[in-house]
């Protein structure tokens, strides 16, 4: 078993699902009625939001706007010197939030920001090799969480990278850089449509599971953390997953159907595909797929039966993707405004992993190599 | 087993190849040295050509350039009109052929046309319905032999409407109302680039078979037939199918990765397909599935297993594929183009075929799905 994985106990539940909402006293604790918002920064937990896009600009306006957290924001260029100028906008159908520029604290080097009590990555998987360095100046071994909110199967090379930048045995199970690195699945449509400005039209969905920990916690206490972390934020529904391997794939369920057709069809919303009959029956048969790869690898793992995907992980994602209109796929917007696509993390690593598994993927086979041969056209490496 | 397909016995060769070389006799029969072309009409085999593209005008010019037919061709709208000002120009790497105006003989009406002793039919077979009555009027029921040089699956179809329209009963095996009827195979690359101008720029293989024939006459003598009206022609390589049904198959081997990758990719050149790792092994792929289908429903149909498809045709398709260069496929030019795909024929008859086989062909079946919604966005039917 990699270090990366953990097997959960068969009395467990496998999920819970929850709505958070905010007491009254606690929301007015926060602010006051005339004043505005109560800025009480040294009080509060810190937190990094490293990656500030249609992901990591939503769920951190989320986390700024619950008041609960100091919320600092790394950015760069375009996006930094629009939000230093008219702040961070984010359009929303679960409530707008506007973070003015005098109160949004933006720095386009995480140094300055210096060491806190939660790092939140929400990068592209093709920056994954940038993450050490970047989130290292932030992290304090005794109390920093990392929570990578971010597609793919990345957490085997990021431990990997992140325990070569501290100088630690890349073997061990434990981490020493930090308390513990979470692994975080946004499903949500949102899409950043300029600099500082975000646009989130459905869902907002964030399930997380434990990638790696320290040696003196545990897998139950850092989710137990991870769960009283998000608890005060507003219209973010949550979902702790027992075993992150199978949360990655149940994103994949999604993912790879629905960003796969929309790329490998030259870039199509959502819409497009379930409501083509044919593409529709294809995203059914590339998530079999993913299912079959998926239950295979958390099989070799060793987790029980009652863990892996089925229909009804299918049919939730139809039932999302049905009521999703003509929603741009986070890759298909790469792909149309020729920015690098997630295709190894998001693509070629499942494959390999069926491959390795002898589980026989001909759908998803078909639409990867499109999808590569498209990248590679187009250089968006 | 249907009237379209023949059992043929095991102890005849599967396929004879051929390069026609007119004798320096028989051309200087056709040709006096200094006056020209002798225009011998009336003593000549009459030929019809019904559409006049890239496949009918290049076969067809060929027919007129070698001097043994008396050659008539039914063209409309732009095409007609300025073959009728400037002549039917071919530029070939096998040689070019100017068919002047006033030496081509183009009707925009087959009745204008009267019977002929052999019809090549060329069109598309999003035009299989307007067959019958199109070449109605050039039909002689004791002399006329129909070839129809067309992509995809027709036969079965063909054969149905030809006989309602004549008012024969289409469970008999044999027809009335010609002579024999025989589905052709194109293989070579050209293009229509503008009316009555055409570009070849690769092979010019055509194979045949029978489709089917007269009560008086046979499969033999039919073959035999065929690969005498051929024999003039210069520069177009011949192969004598013994299964039509085999010979459909083994241009699928081609058209249905090479048409089918080229369209389902959004409109590509078949450079792209061969010269790109990941999709070239899809082309493999999708080969393979063709030959199952192939091989499943020629057993099914009582053929010998010596006439099955196998790597033989897999190979020399990717050899001829890997020299072609930039070639726009006839069905990634209807994409691009906006024009009519044939999609029925080419790709869903297969399809429904694999299926009633029981044959599994999933990377066909993506491609397929992909092409199927490209159609049907574009209204391309």
């Amino acid at each position: 078993m990699r270090a990366s994985y953990f097997r959960i106990s068969k009395t467990l539940t496998v999920c819970v699902c929850q709505f958070i909402r905010p007491t009254a006293a606690f929301q007015s604790a926060l602010y006051s009625s005339d004043a505005g918002r109560i800025f009480e920064a040294e009080s509060k937990p810190s937190v990094a939001v490293v990656g500030v896009g249609a992901v990591g600009g939503y769920y951190g306006a989320r986390l700024w706007d619950c008041g609960a957290y100091d919320v600092k924001f790394h950015m760069r260029g375009d996006n930094f010197s629009q939000c230093k100028k008219n702040g961070l906008d984010v359009k929303s159908v679960h409530g707008d939030i506007h973070i003015p520029s005098d109160q949004l604290q933006a720095y386009t080097d995480t140094s300055e920001i210096g060491k806190v009590d939660w790092v939140v990555v929400a990068l592209k998987s093709t920056s994954l090799n940038a993450i050490p360095s970047l989130v290292s100046p932030l992290l304090d071994p005794e109390r920093t969480r990392i929570i990578v909110i971010m597609n793919g199967l990345i957490e085997n090379d990021l431990i990997k990278m992140l325990k070569e930048f501290h100088g630690e045995n890349v073997d061990d199970e434990e981490l020493n850089f930090c308390k513990a690195l979470y692994g975080g699945m946004a499903l949500l449509c949102s899409n950043r449509v300029a600099p500082g400005s975000i646009e989130h039209s459905f869902a907002s969905l964030l399930s997380y599971g434990v990638a790696a920990h320290s040696a003196d916690t545990t897998v139950k206490e850092s989710l137990d953390n991870c769960q009283e972390f998000w608890k005060p934020v507003k219209n973010v529904e949550t979902r702790l997953e027992l075993s992150l391997l199978g949360g990655r794939w149940r994103k994949n369920v999604w993912n790879l159907p629905f960003n796969g057709i929309s790329v490998a069809m030259g870039g199509i919303t959502v819409d497009k595909v379930v409501e083509d009959e044919g593409l529709r029956k294809l995203a059914y048969e590339v998530m079999d797929e993913t299912i079959a790869i998926a239950n295979a690898e958390l099989e070799k793992h060793g987790y029980d039966s009652s863990l892996f995907l089925g229909d009804e992980d299918k049919e939730k994602m139809f039932d999302l993707s049905d009521n999703m209109g003509p929603y741009k796929t986070s890759t298909m917007i790469d792909l149309t405004e020729r920015r690098p696509m997630e295709v190894q993390y998001l693509f070629q690593e499942p494959l390999k992993r069926a491959r390795s598994l002898g589980v026989d993927v001909p759908h998803l086979e078909t639409i990867v190599a499109q999808i590569c041969a498209l990248q590679k056209w187009h250089g968006l490496f």
